[in-house]
């Protein structure tokens, strides 16, 4: 599959961090930027930006906050540098974080909302595009989100917002391939003047032929993590995507020696991937945390019981 | 998805005892066996069929012959009893190693071909059809064959075998879900009479995607192992088919179950699942003996060098 507008974007550390509340050392940050450089990527995320303020610094990692001079420190010195994206959440940043564009070492900042506050969405990209970044927005939960509401979401978004790009998120990795065609169709109806992304997890193996439906159906935008690390079940993983994808710019060894060197490591001390209670969570289209919760009881692999223990909940 | 006509075939047993050389302990082909059972999966296949004349038994365990009284030591006593599969290699297997069905415990023969050695698969089916047995013909390497040669041997499998269902099989783990279109439509143009099957490797994460893809393409014959064990990367994973399929015969419960209490433990002992030379000769349409290979030397996790190998191959 090549096609030229095709953007792959690693969102590794900030996805990642999920797991660890940001908690990474810098020599992995750093062993992940360089992966990505070398491998031709066009974006690496490589955190939230929060405000001080709202969130607590002692209880996050740096990478909750990317600070500039954080940032210096990992990119300095490196070539065929990747674009630099963060992202924010509705509701944990200020517009005072975010300083000019010209005044920052990062290119792209993405706006991550519900349905329901894409009004606030709307005037924190505005923002962002007015400073002098590239922007995305990606709608989360939209398989918890009405049809109704979804399309007056995207008709303001085309309307209102400035920014380039909507993704399109499986945050609780429900989709399957029929539901990627349904949504992009929709999608395409209402953002006319618009890119899409897609970025989605991975909790039923279908991370990645999900972000393939997404190719098929015109998303230019690829959301991936490297040996698809991230919180739950992770994400479409890099290695595969890189390999699917047919341009030449892309090169998959530095991500496969970054999985041998680091990644392997990693697993060691933090759990991702295909584990059963987030394939039940993306089946039944549940938020991950009742998987999370479960993971660190003696019950972590009793799979019978914590079905039950979800579809006991009453519904009036 | 749910459509009555669709059977889900579990050949945990069979495609796992490719890692092992069939040296399944007879505790745990019962536990699978009622598991299977109990969830109401269509089929399940035990194992091989094969010569002890061509085979030497000292060199496998039980379930590459499968034997009637050893097949009758796992299912008695079992309630809810699906029908039994053995699979064939042609070259592997005599006529006179199969009795007719009514000597037998054995519902369905499975005979697996690749696209050159079709007449000899057809003339083999034959026999087990005219003994009273349901029977498939599974297509292996598909992504090997040449085109032409693969109409060929669709139009001689049309006319001249008395098979019911016909497989795709994606051996190595290659295809992602526009192939599947595309062979289904193929499969289906020239096999007018016939049900279309398929069974796919996971070498890319794609086993099930493209097993969803299959049924949207009208495929009724579905492959899955229980937590994707196989060769390699392994298979689509029953739990995820029957979590997708809303046919309310399945119970996913005996499928976690068995997971919990056998699968993890096994998978101390026993390698398979998303392993990264896997993946990569999925990427490059290769048999896994390569990564087989590699997975018993210090170099098991050195996938830069893995790939370099298989890249450096001269083609003249």
């Amino acid at each position: 599959m090549y096609r030229e507008a095709i953007k792959v974007l690693d969102c590794t550390i900030r996805d990642g961090g999920l797991i660890n509340d940001h908690y990474f050392e810098d020599s992995f940050v750093k062993a992940v930027y360089r992966a990505i450089a070398a491998s031709g990527v066009d974006y690496m995320e490589i955190g939230y930006k929060a405000s001080k303020e709202l969130l607590a610094p002692t209880k996050f990692g740096k990478w909750k906050f990317c600070d500039e001079n954080e940032i210096k420190k990992i990119i300095d010195g490196v070539e065929n540098r990747p674009k630099l994206s963060v992202m924010c959440d509705i509701g944990r940043v200020e517009k005072s974080d975010i300083p000019p564009k010209k005044d920052s070492v990062i290119d792209m900042i993405r706006v991550a909302t519900y349905v329901k506050e894409v009004d606030k969405a709307i005037d924190l990209v505005n923002d962002f595009v007015d400073k002098g970044y590239e922007t995305t927005v990606n709608i989360m939960a939209v398989s918890k989100a009405q049809d109704n509401e979804l399309d007056e979401a995207l008709d303001q978004l085309e309307r209102e917002s400035r920014t380039g790009v909507v993704y399109i998120v499986d945050s609780f990795g429900y989709y399957y391939q029929e539901h990627i065609t349904y949504l992009a169709a929709k999608f395409k109806k209402y953002l006319k003047t618009k890119e899409l992304g897609i970025h989605m997890h991975n909790n039923q193996q279908l991370g990645f032929s999900n972000t393939i439906q997404g190719i098929i159906e015109g998303c230019n935008y690829l959301d991936a993590t490297i040996y698809g690390i991230g919180r739950g079940a992770g994400n479409c993983p890099m290695e595969l995507l890189i390999g699917f994808l047919k341009n030449p710019k892309f090169d998959i060894r530095p991500i496969l020696e970054v999985i041998s060197k680091e990644f392997l490591p990693l697993l060691k001390t933090m759990e991702w991937g295909y584990i059963i209670p987030y394939a039940i969570t993306g089946m039944l289209n549940e938020h991950p945390r009742s998987a999370i919760a479960v993971r660190s009881t003696p019950d972590k692999d009793n799979y019978v019981k914590f079905l039950n223990s979800l579809s006991a909940v009453e519904v009036d």
